[in-house]
């Protein structure tokens, strides 16, 4: 991508860039880590970007002004966002020499309440987007290292297509990918359920997973999995995929159900979903499922079969929408809006 | 029970005798084997025997008979269930060095489909009519022993009220009675939901359990569970029970859903119920689940709890009865109909 360079320099020269990320499913999950405050994960984890959903961010360092500020799709943020933003600026300023505050600019259209991390498509934009204004060199792991300070699985949405992302220090642990976008037409068909329960965030819930007597088990057996996956990404084998990715989104459920507390993200329809897809595969559809910390249930399944599996979806009692994408590409700079 | 006595030694003469047996509900589960053969449990387990329901055996030795017989409610039965009694049968003869063939009968008023293991009554009293018509010293540690053989969680419906079953050899693992029924008025309320997906049995199931990587933990914790949900029968502390055995219910759910292949009971009512069970909690109505190997769940409180949770279990969608029982007493034969 000879226009990086040509954008990354022009960013350092602007002290000014703006980044555009996609969210990742996960195939083998992130739950719980080894360390909360560096995001260090208790287990490698694997994933693929989504072409469909976006987050365009814009960061620009100007010495003029008193505080860091942020705007979501055009909206003032304080708080909470505020703050996980400035722990991303000051990590920056911090390698740069940098002093400046920032203004920070963020669009998304990840839909709202899909169960799809926006979290992820936005830390590694924020993070692409500072970097290469505050003039610091392009390293993609670097810049995997940073996004995941902000939220542990934003690191997979920095490179592109199929990525894995191992345990290990805070030099280490990282994603890469391992194929990209184009090697494997897989879809994402997300069947999108009531939210009928109340729900703990995943920052909230990764420290509760090492409460559960199961988690040491989902740990010793993910790195197998990883590699099962893995390879069989890279055959596009969707067969010997399928099962192993089903089993690791039920063990990650099955450690949070028997949490201490426990939490509970599957819902009726949840429960109709998870059926309903063994079903379509006795009927001939290659599809299986996987679920992330919410009740969405997202089905995986070639190119081909989306048409199928999405008009089935929607008739599962409790499906509100359906909402699809292929693989997606990795964090990349984008002219200015 | 000194007219236990008068009976045993009265079946010995005649070489006839009836039987009556509870099911049991277990609350910490028996799922999976150390030994498939000699139904030796890859964990402790803890149930309570339920009064609502009975199984009537009458068991006949008879020198005229060419081979064994078998009805169930008044029906001829052959095949498998006719296999699984003459095991039993060839035992005690083993034991008794009785050689006649027997005639048994069987009546039985556990709800069909209700996810009720009636096999646990079945084999207890078919063990104790068949044990005392053959003239064996009355042993409730034989008789729980021989129980076992014919289906595992039947050697728990032997003693009365509470009972413990521990792992062991042939000798040692047997149930034993750690409170009788008259000790807490705990009842189980069963909402019985429509039987969406189809089923393995349960005989089926436990030799897949160590299939899944999560059974390991399950084993591992069991022991811990039991002592803490003893503990908390012998304090008549729901509070305290409560919290474990939904654990351990989630738990062997999650060693079934994540065997090879899978075993999936819970249906969409299945995971209404057990976010209902919480919501009522929340509440205020002292309640907890457990599920046995099917779609059905037990919620567990005291006797002035179950007007209020069998009304709210009506009205969750996808449940299509509610049947309630309270503890019920050992297994004991009874004069003949």
């Amino acid at each position: 991508m000879p226009e990086q360079e040509t954008l990354w320099r022009r960013a350092a020269q602007e002290r000014r860039a703006t980044a555009l990320a996609h969210p990742n499913i996960a195939f083998i999950k992130y739950w719980g880590n080894q360390d909360d405050e560096m995001v260090l994960p208790a287990n490698p984890s694997l994933s693929m970007n989504l072409a469909a959903f976006t987050t365009v961010t814009t960061v620009a360092f100007d010495d003029t002004l008193p505080a860091d500020t942020l705007t979501i799709n055009q909206t003032e943020a304080g708080g909470d966002a505020l703050a996980r933003v400035g722990k991303i600026l000051d990590l920056v300023r911090q390698a740069s020499g940098l002093h400046s505050r920032a203004r920070v600019e963020s669009v998304s259209n990840v839909p709202m309440g899909a169960g799809i991390a926006s979290s992820a498509a936005a830390f590694a934009a924020l993070s692409l987007a500072a970097s290469a204004a505050a003039g610091l060199p392009r390293d993609e792991a670097a810049l995997s290292r940073l996004a995941r300070r902000g939220s542990g699985s934003a690191c997979r949405s920095v490179p592109g297509g199929f990525c894995r992302w191992d345990t290990g220090d805070d030099e280490s642990s990282v994603a890469v990918s391992i194929a990209p976008a184009e090697h494997w037409a897989l879809w994402d068909v997300v069947a999108v359920v009531s939210e009928a329960h109340k729900q703990v965030g995943s920052s909230g819930g990764h420290p509760l997973a090492a409460t559960s007597d199961l988690h040491p088990a989902r740990i010793a057996g993910a790195g197998r999995r990883v590699e099962v996956c893995q390879q069989a990404i890279l055959a596009r084998d969707l067969a010997a995929m399928g099962p192993v990715i089903e089993e690791d989104a039920v063990m990650m459920h099955a450690v949070m159900m028997t949490g201490r507390p426990p939490l509970y993200y599957w819902t009726p329809a949840t429960m109709a979903l998870i059926l309903a897809v063994q079903q379509w595969r006795e009927d001939g559809i290659p599809v299986y499922f996987t679920i992330d910390a919410g009740p969405n249930v997202h089905c995986i399944c070639p190119a081909g079969a989306v048409e199928a599996v999405a008009a089935r979806a929607r008739r599962v009692p409790g499906v509100q929408r359906v909402i699809t994408s292929g693989p997606g590409g990795p964090a990349r700079l984008v002219p200015a809006a």
